[in-house]
């Protein structure tokens, strides 16, 4: 079996390399990968080169949102065996620091993360990983929709660190991937109104499809909200969705800005004495991604707007700048 | 019995006044007033004649740091009775709106403050208030001790906002009232070590006679902690505090910043997944304040550097720039 | 407007009778009564003439799974008006004690309900009641759904008691109208899994259509959850559930037991760390209950097996035992 | 050095022996044991053979509240060094299934534990032990303080499951080691009155002498609370106690019932929503239970009335029948 790679040598160019065949350890399992979606991290580190302090100073593969088959397993691995169709959460964590024994593996200071510089990630036709960092998909469930429990996660978590409560009211700036995801999870978590904001007709279109109230981010109404999930990452949203808070509002900062500090406008915060999280990444949302999605209480098809092969990985980490009206795209190792 | 109040007919002028016979309504208590604590927020209205939104506009009385004894009581009253030696809770809510109901009543829209505007305060002989803001004092606990109960209470509730644990390691920025007694709720709650940061050695020093570990806020060490209390208000308090926050770490904002907007350095927050929480003063905290202090375990007398009678209640209110070495001035109305 | 009233005079006995004319209150409204169903509750007072302590001493009205519209409002009245179609909460707390300050309104010792003894139901023509327990139903969802939204609130508030997560695997003991409603409501706050244990097959049939995994009782497997919700009030139920929670597991006893005490096997729940929450009723559901039925996320509709006009109360009253594959009968007042 | 121990070959019996050099594993340290608190599951397994499922099956060393100095550490330790004094958390987790990574690593099934058949404890002169179950004492801390963090752990962890907030009043039902330490616990949490209960006028009086108030178990005054901790093991005593639960109450089961199962008061528990929570051990509570005996927040010293050396263990064993007015007795395997 072969093991072709879609390498950045460098940013701003794609190559396909072979690499070795995959040599797992006791705990480990090969995975061939089937579906890798194409997240705005990707092509950031494309185009640029960096995010925050994450730098790229070598060859680098790409790609953390994935699913496939798995087609070897370590002597130790009991959760997962050949055959399996799997998920696959990029995050490897220590599980012995301070923070792993705390239960929040996910701030692991050392943990390995697919396609975050050095480590390589998931855009090749197999993947060695930690075989507990692998769920299994039921039957009915694609590995396209398998690719997404990814970024599904994060809209997951970040309603958590939001203090997200079945009943309220919530605010979604942002209808890209991430937002219509945090929306569509504040739903399946009991949210009763859950509103997306932004400048993209297509992208609120998309919203109203699935079932959202839309708002242009740049025409605000004057409605209040229990929760904001800042997800859009656009300079002055998260100050202006927190003006919209009631009383004891919860604001969780999922968009990646690109500003080195956010402003806030304190007397109106302190008034109504308003919580502010952070959020990065996630941890223990698979098994709930997964489940939301074969139930179909979570419905990530109408994002999966564009399909590409391997070789065409360069065209889809550029889809957006060529394809306003594109959403996620979803590139196939195998094809 | 005679009912001289301190009022401010204008910024930057006090005069003692002759006020009306207390009519409590059947709810309401009558109480002589023993002590009330000056605070920041008693010398901003004397000095610019506002706080943010709130801005005096007519004669006003200040004070809400109160204590005192019971001398009438409204027919349906049931909690307190004459001769009842009490601390006041200086808030009323409306006890029937969503917040009130929900269990916020700090946050009510209507809440009724004592000494801010256009509600007077406490700085008079007598004052009417709902029988329900009054806590008894146990015989030990002076009526100065009873009116340190509300900065306590602001210490009490920003550790609550800030989800301190027993077991956190905890750092105060800032040595004034509202630090030091945050600095004490925040062991009372369980801290395991408290470290104060300010820029006067004197209030170091108190910090240190209280049993803090210190720190020179312009020299800071490299020391990380859990939770942080903001209780300065300086310019780069909140954003310095936090990088020095652990995952998972935990903010509360407690001191008044003079700026409008605040800036926090975004991806440092983000990594760390760190949580801000605003605080509107307090709720629920009067029995625990009184416990507290009332069993030992925190200590409000070496706080209490000055005392005077009401009619040096100009002269309490500039102590602050006056005597830099001064903490907490308590005026004494019946004097 | 007429106002028939089926009236209890003593148990085992219904009869109609003609009821003054509203004479609401300035904070109260008259609903024309549209829906009501028949809750266990109500069987036994007509059955038996009590539950536990609550013990029928004169005539009653039975009832409190009620929806109507509204035709009449006090002076003071602002969140409702004449026209609205409401769903009717039916416990009015005195807003103004401990429990109802403290946002526990349910545990108000005050508590006014629905055709609790000696408070009269909803089983008649028009009902006076503070309008801050009623809530408008959107236009798509019918007086039977709104009345829907009592047993609802009991599942929806189970599942808070139970603490439980997004995620969570649940089990349900008891297949009843409150059971099923408790699964539905898991689901819609995100369980991934709920099993539904019953000994009727009528009811686990109907469990299976409604979407969930199903067990006999009798015959358990051993499966095991995070989340016990039990809803049979069968003995031995709870210690039976109990024993199937993995570590950390939480349980809320929704079903009202007829047993005095209830024994639980105590060295297991020792091991495994096991919560157990009681439950009484409910608090701030409607919302929630009313957007999950209108959105579709809890279907109520399969549910409701029998319908009755108010002269047919007492068929109503005894269908569970005449027809034991009835789940949940509802009485129209206006026919 | 040698390494004599305590060993109990069978019930009822011990006896001196030799045991081997130590010889720890890279992640391990030697701890030279100079203090060793009596627990009454010691006595159980000396007396009965058995706790529960726990069942003694060969030759045993007792022992699990203990504290000592480091004598030799493996390759691969960087927590503690060589004259580290230090407490010692007797539980060692496996830290990699899903309880260790939930958070939850006092529940790992694979939790191994001094003292506990089949696992050895530490009334031994050498104990071998995971490096990162030593916690090293402040200066001014003895051994015998330290090994009282154990049963002050029992009591933290047991405020926290109960769900104790600062302002609680609490009830501790038992006045042994364990009762008077959680009582301690609760207070240094933040309750603000803890009331007592036993039957031993002895006891009692210690109660009080540490500031607690008191009631005889058998003349139960009517006083209510927020929080029970039952911490008596006796017949009825969490029954008894639930009783006097304030609505929105919360109990914790923390002493070792001998009966199988326990009879609860059901529609009292229902009508006023009681939560009951049951205890097995602790976790992460070392480093705070270590801050509030150095800070002096907790005093152990009052508890520990007798001293024994290694050969006395089989007389500290029996202390409780043969002297009923003793509480905690300390082994000094050195001696």
């Amino acid at each position: 079996m072969s093991n072709r790679a879609a390498v950045m040598p460098e940013p701003c160019r794609i190559e396909i390399q072979d690499r070795p065949d995959p040599a797992p350890e006791p705990h480990q399992a090969v995975v061939r990968v089937e579906a890798v979606g194409v997240c705005g991290s990707d092509t950031a580190y494309y185009k640029v080169g960096r995010i925050g302090d994450y730098v790229v100073s070598g060859p680098l593969v790409l790609g953390h949102e994935a699913a496939g088959q798995v087609v070897a397993v370590g002597a130790e691995v009991t959760t997962v065996q050949v055959g399996d169709r799997v998920a696959i959460e990029p995050g490897t964590p220590c599980r012995n620091c301070r923070e792993c024994f705390a239960g929040r593996y996910h701030l692991c200071p050392d943990l390995v993360f697919l396609a975050t510089p050095p480590y390589d990630g998931a855009l090749l036709e197999q993947l060695t990983i930690d075989a507990r960092n692998l769920f299994p998909l039921p039957e009915a469930m694609s590995y396209e929709q398998g690719a997404m429990c990814e970024p599904l996660s994060v809209g997951l978590w970040g309603c958590r660190r939001a203090g997200l409560q079945p009943g309220d009211e919530v605010l979604v700036t942002g209808a890209g991937p991430v937002g219509l995801l945090a929306a569509s999870a504040a739903r399946a978590l009991g949210a009763i109104a859950v509103t997306v904001t932004d400048v993209s007709e297509f992208r609120l279109d998309l919203a109203r499809r699935l079932g959202f109230a839309t708002e242009r981010a740049d025409e605000p109404s004057t409605e209040a909200f229990d929760v904001l999930l800042e997800c859009s990452g656009a300079k002055g949203a998260l100050a202006g969705g927190i003006r919209r808070l009631r009383p004891a509002g919860r604001a969780a900062m999922i968009g990646m800005s690109k500003e080195e500090a956010i402003a806030l406008p304190l007397s109106q915060l302190n008034v109504n004495e308003l919580t502010i999280s952070l959020v990065n990444r996630y941890r223990n949302t698979w098994p709930l991604a997964i489940a939301l999605i074969a139930s179909g209480r979570v419905d990530v098809e109408p994002l999966i707007t564009h399909h590409f092969g391997l070789a065409e990985t360069e065209r889809a980490l550029t889809l957006g700048s060529a394809v306003p009206d594109s959403v996620k795209a979803i590139i196939h190792p195998q094809r």
